[in-house]
């Protein structure tokens, strides 16, 4: 970092020093892409000349980079690893020989796409379109921190193509986040030739239309790069700097040539580039350091500060009370925001895409509206936003419908996750339970798309009472979670004596089972068909079947202990959620896995189902209690 | 349909009769929606009269809306269900009253956002943002068979908020679609209040940024609907109807008022708004005729006409080749596309997002430009426009990564799905066979993923016979695959004669195991792992023990009977696939339901993973050959 800032103008010597490693960086790109066989030289060599401009004038360097008032700079075209990481290295993050000589070898952290393992790197990006809206998140972090601290955002000009970016523009726009600068490296092309050929776009026409502001700038051009951040400090809107430059600028050969794009040069070719740049070519040193690279598993960790949350004294439902789980969610979230607050924590952050009514967090919005971010229905930004503002020194809530916080916005989750996000997202109107809204609306996969993210943990509470314990829980720990609920309103679970179920001594764990009634055969489910689940209990005992009713509220993580005592008979599971990726398909794996032999049988939904409310369409389905408890005697009774 | 289509003017007479039936349809509106307790009726109310007008002068009705040539019509507001229903029901398509009494009934087909079963439904809609999509697949469709036809598309205004919505408009723009008509009902309010608020946007901006004509209008006005869409057919672009409406328009009480985007009325309410309508209030009856619904599982089939697809002869890959998957994919798909052409089948329709090179599609590109539609970098578009293109009359081939293709279209596959789409995924680079790009890029849940949407079917071929004889399989069959193939040149499988294992009287059949060797412990593996499993049985066989060697290409449908010869010891799983929700779990699954007390141990991933060569990747990470080998040789003889 330069005393200096964006203020002033450049000298004559900042120019010739910034040319200088300049040059040095794109034979660090040569190098590194060459010595992998593989990566991205063109792109690399037509940002690189803003990434030193602003990695030098802006206010984060290796010693500050983990401090929450730095300056933040993401890079959403992320495959530009050999740029961004010849600028962190030649600005002092890490040695360069280390970057260039690991560059894409396994267990090496300088990875294909940039990760945020590395130093100086805000974000994992790769998958195109993300950048923006992580920067909003870090603007939102810092906004609910008090903090200011300026972003900065580059960005490629083909991905420009993905949707996920005007939503995250109008999102900056929205709010004002006037302290986002973002860049567009606008060589003009992209890995299928040029980008008027293969999506023709009006960048400039699209950024003014949602309220941002455009200087066009010559992308390599030192004195315009800095003017141009310069001014956009003073500019009372968001500012795009999109800059013209040529694909692998530096290397005339290279020069506007598409297939530059993701194609190193051979090691000839290099020893023409390095030639003409003016730089010793020390590949067969590199390759010596390369084959001795040695793995370190701390390397590729993710540290961060743990948040401190307050989570208040939980509610107890009572049992004559009825209600339904979000509601629950919404009154818990509204208590840890508060108390949170009250006690100086992390803020806590709550994200809706216009359906706050519907999922709750209209209270936090009512009475903690600064800790409540309206993204509209922008699903896809909205996730990664609220993913990356929880790196950036917030905890994050994301409540939204299950289709839309689990299946519309898969892959950002997937990619939060990489991140190492500390992000709870909140579904309601998970399984059959949406109203009547129909399967397009209907959530059957929360259990089974969420058990392949490895980092995120599933709470699918049974009651209210739980629900409310859940959701301090996993407002509290670190990490991932997907908390999953139903529409309906259900009854608060009784123990025998009458008293509330998950109250008094209850204390939430994860992974940790329940049993509701002792029996001689497991009738496991979880969510919104516990209610149902009593019923079948008390059916089947009726016809002298006892069943031992067992929530597990963690799918994922099923307590096979507790259900090696009844493997003598069949395991019952019944689940509001696709039959061959929920808890029961989970339980038959884990038996499998452990040699348990266990024989399962899923009550589950087997097909795209029915508009209508819940009864009729288990009916139809032959998931109702009468006939899941028919089933079970007869089970039983074999 | 009305001879006259959009040509002259509308009459007093006519304007008239659109003004008697809305005002019926307002009735309908208000009836369905309090009979079900649920639904829309603010959005309908100000959609209706656009959607009345285009009804009756566009070329579709009851008789012709299963051919070709129809003019098309999508709603992508799916929730205006109510105004879609009553507007098709008054054009003959179906009884009124059934739509009125039946609406979000159990096992109706009057869902609560529109299905595909009802007729005149274009795409089941109700995830905002698909409608365009879907429209520019009906176009993509209409041109590569040479019909000519219009396309009209309602949206809502809440919804271009979804940065789906760009990624379509910069499609159609590019393809000269100017045959779309799309409508944006700009009522200005959304669920949680006015636009303005929740997210402002400039929607005339954005459209006209992208290339669209827009034309404003009161979008209650019959004339003013009429003559805009006349007008839109002289314009070579392709046109917005930007229509200003009133939520809930012609009920005074309910006008303006956003809680009504989602909220019926109550009896009583409904009683006064039937009389301020001048419309008899025969709710009595409907609810006696709703009480005795009857459901029948055929209205709810979505009926095609089959493709008609010529699969050419299969090529032999020798056994001295070394080939990709991906690579035999292209050949075969070209084979494919031409063979059908020549023998004047269905058109094969293929989608790119700015891979081509690396999917292999690039043939298709090159030899046949008119079946390929180059999308940009715009999955979610690409994937809808794809989806619904396959079922307007072409066969839809999809290529791209696993990130993107599986991952990143996740929701719009699972719609795609829903709308009993004829689309073949064939996605590139999955698993840790990506090259050196890195945790972002490796698509770990091709399998995981895809299980929860219940009519994908997944192929995971072996070798490049296997995927040649594959994509000729899938192209031909009717409904949704996934077909999954990793970047690296693998060997070609020999039988122990050394011919060529696929190939020759080797026919593929979906869900049929292949054994490769004979031995005493089932070895299962698929995809890019089966050469590296042949030198796992290999170097297992050293140390004595005799590993059967099982391809299954199918892992959704993993061969039981075949398992259960080998159910006395270990079933081994070796997969290039997360562990919790790849093959072994999935055999795991099915062994608990089908009782057969398997163990199952799978060699998988078990955590993200690293950047770098395949070979390096699986050694960090255990799952290289002589790891696996000995760990498999220690539990065999346990």
């Amino acid at each position: 970092m330069s005393e200096k800032g964006f203020t002033g103008s450049l000298s004559e010597a900042e120019i010739n020093e910034l040319k200088t490693v300049a040059t040095h960086c794109r034979g660090d790109i040569l190098k590194m892409t060459t010595l992998a066989a593989s990566g991205h030289p063109g792109g690399s060599m037509s940002s690189i000349d803003m990434y030193l401009t602003v990695y030098k004038y802006a206010n984060i360097n290796k010693d500050n980079c983990k401090s929450f008032t730095r300056d933040r700079i993401f890079v959403s075209h992320g495959h530009t690893s050999p740029g961004v990481y010849s600028t962190l290295a030649r600005n002092g993050f890490f040695p360069v020989q280390d970057a260039i000589a690991y560059f894409r070898l396994a267990g090496s952290i300088y990875e294909g796409h940039i990760e945020r393992m590395v130093p100086g790197v805000e974000w994992s990006t790769g998958n195109l379109g993300q950048g923006l809206s992580a920067a909003c998140g870090a603007a939102v972090a810092g906004r609910m921190r008090g903090e200011e601290f300026d972003i900065y955002v580059f960005m490629g000009d083909g991905e420009q193509q993905k949707g996920q970016i005007p939503e995250a523009r109008r999102f900056a726009a929205k709010y004002g986040y006037n302290n986002i600068t973002a860049f567009i490296d606008y060589n003009k092309l992209q890995i299928s030739g040029s980008i008027a050929s293969v999506m023709p776009q009006n960048i400039r026409g699209e950024f003014e239309a949602d309220g941002w502001h455009v200087i066009e700038i010559d992308g390599h051009n030192y004195t315009q790069i800095f003017n141009a951040v310069a001014a956009s400090k003073k500019i009372e809107k968001p500012v795009l700097i999109l800059a013209n430059t040529i694909m692998s600028f530096g290397v005339s050969f290279m020069e506007n040539i598409a297939g530059y794009h993701g194609k190193p040069l051979t090691e000839a070719q290099l020893a023409d580039a390095l030639k003409e740049l003016g730089i010793e070519n020390d590949i067969e040193a590199l390759k010596a350091k390369r084959a001795a690279f040695k793995f370190s598993y701390a390397a590729h960790e993710l540290v961060q500060e743990p948040a401190k949350i307050f989570t208040g004294a939980p509610r107890t439902y009572a049992v004559t009370d009825k209600t339904d789980n979000r509601s629950a969610f919404g009154d818990a979230l509204l208590d840890v925001v508060k108390d949170t607050k009250a006690n100086g924590g992390t803020p806590v952050a709550v994200f809706d895409c216009d359906l706050a009514g519907s999922v709750k967090t209209d209270g936090v919005e009512k009475h903690c509206p600064e800790n409540f971010v309206q993204a509209g229905i922008q699903e896809h930004h909205t996730a990664t936003c609220a993913g990356a503002a929880s790196v950036n020194g917030v905890v994050s809530f994301f409540a939204d419908f299950g289709v839309f916080g689990v299946d519309e916005a898969y892959n950002q989750q997937r990619l939060n996750d990489i991140n190492g996000s500390n992000l709870k997202v909140a579904t309601t109107h998970v399984g059959l339970d949406v109203g009547e809204d129909g399967k397009t609306h209907q959530c059957l996969d929360y259990v089974g798309a969420m058990r392949n993210i490895y980092g995120f943990k599933v709470i699918v509470p049974g009651d209210p009472n739980q629900t409310d314990r859940a959701v301090r829980y996993a407002a509290a720990a670190q990490g991932n979670f997907l908390i999953a609920m139903g529409r309906s309103k259900i009854p608060t679970v009784a123990k025998a004596d009458g008293t509330p179920f998950f109250a008094g001594d209850y204390k939430f764990e994860y992974g940790k089972a329940d049993v509701i009634t002792e029996g001689d055969a497991a009738f496991v489910t979880y969510g919104a068909m516990l209610p149902r689940a009593l019923k079948v209990v008390k059916l089947a005992a009726e016809k002298g079947v006892k069943l031992a009713l067992i929530n597990m509220s963690c799918p994922l993580e099923p307590d096979m202990e507790l259900l090696k005592k009844y493997a003598s008979k069949t395991i019952f599971v019944y689940e509001d959620h696709n039959a061959n990726t929920g808890l029961g398909a989970i339980i038959g794996a884990k038996a499998a896995e452990e040699g348990l032999g266990l024989r399962v049988k899923t009550f589950g939904v087997r097909s795209y189902a029915y508009s209508g409310n819940p009864d009729g369409i288990l009916k139809l389905l032959g998931l109702d209690e009468e006939t899941v408890a028919a089933e079970a005697v007869r089970a039983s009774k074999q």
